[in-house]
């Protein structure tokens, strides 16, 4: 080693260290020059540590700093003194270091940008010179978070008995949902490994070994066309634990999350979380992952409707269609214009656009008033709690589209109104349950399954499992935060009868089942014990507690939305000799 | 849930519990019928627990009993009671439960083996039902270490204040040495992420981002010709440091290994461990990966044999070869046949065969007697401590042949010996330092990197880099223990001017450079600090903490040599939709 090596970092020194003789190693973040002092910022991972020379004492060492550079990486040799002005705002605020030596140990060119929080910086600019951007203190301290989270992570895991199995990555092809991301075999040409969208079948198999509780934080691969906060390659803490009910998975998810606000955030966290069924999330909020931090409850006022004989409505009531609103508290003042780019929402997501009932010094004011007898107008009043200043807004349709259009005009109105700056620090946890097993896919003309196709059917909805099968509720849950889908998982078939019966309801081939889900049945005829288990999101969880909501944020080298690596620019093209080891061959645009 | 959910688990009982009511859940170990009593040993991850159930006072519930087969699962309810027979080689050896009700959860047909370590199980029979191999003891207890392995790294690396990150699985394909493992990319149609052969640029990013101590337990994947101790996904813990040198990195892996061996075996290791120059290692025990459980050292005889006239030896001196042996004590008494297997080895390792010289009833023995002059005889046998009954086992070659030949004679005897049976519980942990830089590939005509292109020279020996850059020496270390290598580092380039000319040293084009590694050129232009590392391999570390020489032992779902998983059978074909999607075909055989 051809430097002084440190013998503290750039963060550890404290009024207490006055007089220590140091060496410290960095990065020169700022050199200050003021006449008659100079001032070098000296910057590690663990903090910032001011070095002094005074240019009239120390004429040789005031003429050698003017060298240094910004992150120029540097050791430096001095003595620990009390600051004469302090700087309360970091740590090591109350000292510096008098410097009598130094070296640099590396130079640095001009970066593209300032080493600094204070600056605005492109996201691609950002991508491309990553190795820069997590230099800055910011976004370096999420991924010190992000490894705080691993730890309590590990640590829950294992007082709860819990035990780290690392599963394969390379795995089979079983698309059933998204798109996975292919292998080409080498000594089996023709053949592919997929990457796994989720270790599920994996770990079901290590209960049926008897593992009775696992637990991994995994990557998991879709091959997706990505959303702004999607990301080809995410991780999850995926866990499954054997002889358990519902409630037993909850728990455990309850904790960790407890656990991890309170070491990560210092608050604390209320458990049991609230339980919402599916249809009531549907019914009150539009939203299987609704956002409780604010209210704008939906309310269904079908009945109330009835005999208005205004043909809008009158035509929902004759389809089984749902009129509902929401009493948006305080915005009667909504302009026109206001209003219908509410009403525009409403059309984006194939409703037919909004009324509305609104409250202003005491009158009732709406162009439904023309329309419908005041009596109605007067109950719907009483039962939505429409106070003078307040608006109404009505939708009418089928109930599906209905609820939907509501759940995205609440939030709509939560943003509208500055509802969101008033909780940005409040969390909002809820489980939704009791959704529905199946969805029908029109595209496929069959069943699909909701969650995944291993996920267990409410044991007193059985019954309807022939006759009614949409109106089956499978015994699956889902962890909502903010409004954000956090994690989610099911109780697992497990029996045989069970899980054939599901592939029976989304009309699998036994010849397709055979091929994709063979060893699982046949894992299953050995004893397989109850069973089940979640994943969350581990991305999404470092988001939410370093409070980003740009998911690159938490990855130490992402993707773009278009799948690029911008630092090490990849993907790439490879050589036709790799090709040909492969067996395969790119297919020429006709 | 439709059983009775476990009070305690199978493997808690104990004596202070008598008298207790408990519910078991588990499997259906054996089922013993004595007649006057019917014992059951219900299993689970955690231990057996005996079920009890007394025929004439329970007629009812030992006819039920009678369904019971292995493997099923069942829920038990009964009371805990002292044994009348005790078993105290299991921890609940000293409790029974007298049975009071029990149901069946789920059925097993007959498993197509015993779920004992008694049985003996083909490996291709273990991996087809590897869910059944996984529920055996001996196998689950490697998994239950593995975790407690993982759970020590993370803490120790934890209170190091180390950071955990997690880099990316769909890289840049950099193949330098071992073939990538290639994953189209469907987005941008022609081109190929590769997954990770290692972290090794990122984590050299992550310390030029200035994270200073980057740990991560990590997948890496090698698409190489399968031996039986390779796997194409195999786990490292991968670790890097800034502002270091060898030492620190040696000290750190060091407090790891002492850690892991103490708290998985109970066992002491020494440290610091011992260290040996890559060119002792080769001169003293033919490899540099010694075993250093037993002795049998080479010993260079060169100088001893100048003048003895031997043909054979003097033409090996005369072009700059080694005469080099090893005593094999006690086996003068090996026969002709036992000899002429040992020349075997030593042509199949491209030697010409051996000479030996022995000492029986204080005579010395030797087809050398005839051609070498006593004296030189009898300083050879003071030289190497030839005692009666010893055999001196002789090379003449060129340098590198002659040791590789000893180092392989040296294991071979050691088997023959029986010296491993003595040793099999010691460990013995070294160092290997000091390793050339580079190595001539005669395959590509031109010196290749004996680590990676990225490992440091060692500063004392960068005089000689122009002029003969075989003799540089790295800054490279490798860690092994009795004979395997676990793992290895080296202090790496970091400043531009150093990693620029190791790619020129290795002849390779400024264009292929910045396509490969332009992005940790330009990284290495910012102020990179001083930074090294190490890998450390977690398969091979299980291995050896749980005593097996089978990596398929201690990976969950491992392949075959052949890259097959024999329980989900893939690699599998996919669908043509899939493969148009990504843009490539498969190559017809022609």
């Amino acid at each position: 080693m051809n430097f002084p090596k440190r013998s503290v970092t750039c963060g550890e020194l404290r009024i207490e260290n006055v007089g220590l003789e140091v060496v410290l190693n960095g990065w020169v973040a700022t050199v200050r020059d003021m006449g008659g002092l100079i001032f070098i910022d000296l910057r590690d991972r663990y903090g910032i540590t001011q070095l002094v020379v005074h240019p009239e004492m120390q004429p040789d060492l005031a003429e050698r700093v003017k060298e240094l550079k910004q992150e120029y990486v540097v050791w430096a040799k001095g003595k620990v003194r009390e600051r004469e002005n302090p700087n309360p705002k970091i740590p090591t605020g109350l000292i510096e270091v008098h410097l009598e030596d130094f070296g640099i140990i590396n130079r640095s060119e001009l970066p593209p940008f300032e080493i600094s929080d204070r600056v605005d910086i492109s996201e691609e600019t950002r991508l491309r010179y990553r190795y820069l951007d997590l230099r800055r203190q910011s976004v370096q301290r999420r991924f010190l978070i992000r490894n705080k989270i691993y730890q309590i992570i590990h640590q829950y895991f294992q007082e709860l008995d819990f035990v780290e199995i690392e599963t394969s990555y390379l795995t089979k092809s079983t698309p059933e949902g998204a798109r996975d991301f292919l292998v080409p075999s080498r000594i089996h040409k023709g053949k592919f490994y997929a990457l796994p969208q989720s270790p599920q079948l994996y770990k079901q198999i290590l209960m049926i070994s008897g593992f009775d509780r696992y637990v991994q934080i995994v990557k998991c691969f879709r091959d997706e066309d990505l959303r702004s906060d999607r990301q080809p390659e995410f991780t999850q803490i995926d866990l499954e634990m054997s002889f358990v009910d519902k409630d037993d998975v909850i728990e455990v998810t309850e904790g960790l999350l407890a656990r991890l606000w309170k070491e990560v955030l210092g608050i604390d966290i209320k458990t049991p979380f609230a339980r919402l069924s599916y249809d009531e999330a549907i019914r009150r909020f539009g939203s299987d992952k609704p956002d409780l931090r604010y209210d704008l409850e939906i309310v269904t006022l079908t009945d109330l409707f009835k005999g208005s004989n205004f043909k809008i409505f009158e035509d929902t009531i004759a389809i089984g269609g749902v009129i509902a609103g929401i009493n948006a508290k305080g915005c009667a003042n909504y302009s026109r214009k206001q209003i219908d780019e509410i009403s525009e929402i409403a059309k984006k997501f194939k409703g037919k656009g909004i009324v509305w009932i609104k409250r202003q010094n005491d009158q009732i004011v709406s162009p439904l008033a023309k329309f419908i007898p005041e009596r109605i107008l007067e109950k719907v009043k009483e039962f939505v709690k429409l106070e003078d200043g307040d608006l109404l807004i009505l939708v009418s349709d089928y109930k599906e589209i209905c609820y939907n259009v509501l759940g995205v005009i609440r939030e709509e109105i939560a943003l509208r109104n500055g509802f969101l700056q008033n909780v940005e620090n409040e969390f909002s946890f809820v489980w939704i349950v009791d959704f529905p097993l199946l969805e029908y896919s029109e595209e496929e003309k069959r069943f699909v399954a909701r969650h995944h196709p291993f996920t267990a059917a409410m044991d007193e909805d059985l019954e309807l499992i022939n006759s009614e099968p949409e109106k089956v509720r499978a015994k699956a849950y889902d962890i909502v935060v903010n409004g954000n889908e956090l994690g989610g998982g099911s109780i697992r078939n497990y029996t045989i009868e069970q899980q054939k019966r599901m592939f029976q309801l989304l009309n699998l081939s036994e010849s397709e089942v055979e091929e994709k889900f063979g060893f699982l049945l046949e894992a299953l005829r050995y004893g397989a014990p109850p069973h089940g288990g979640i994943a969350i999101g581990l991305d999404r969880l470092v988001m939410l507690l370093t409070g980003t909501n740009n998911i690159r944020d938490v990855i130490a080298f992402p993707k773009t939305t278009s799948g690029l690596s911008l630092m090490d620019n990849c993907p790439s093209e490879v050589t036709d000799e790799q090709l040909k080891e492969l067996g395969i061959k790119i297919e020429k645009n006709e």
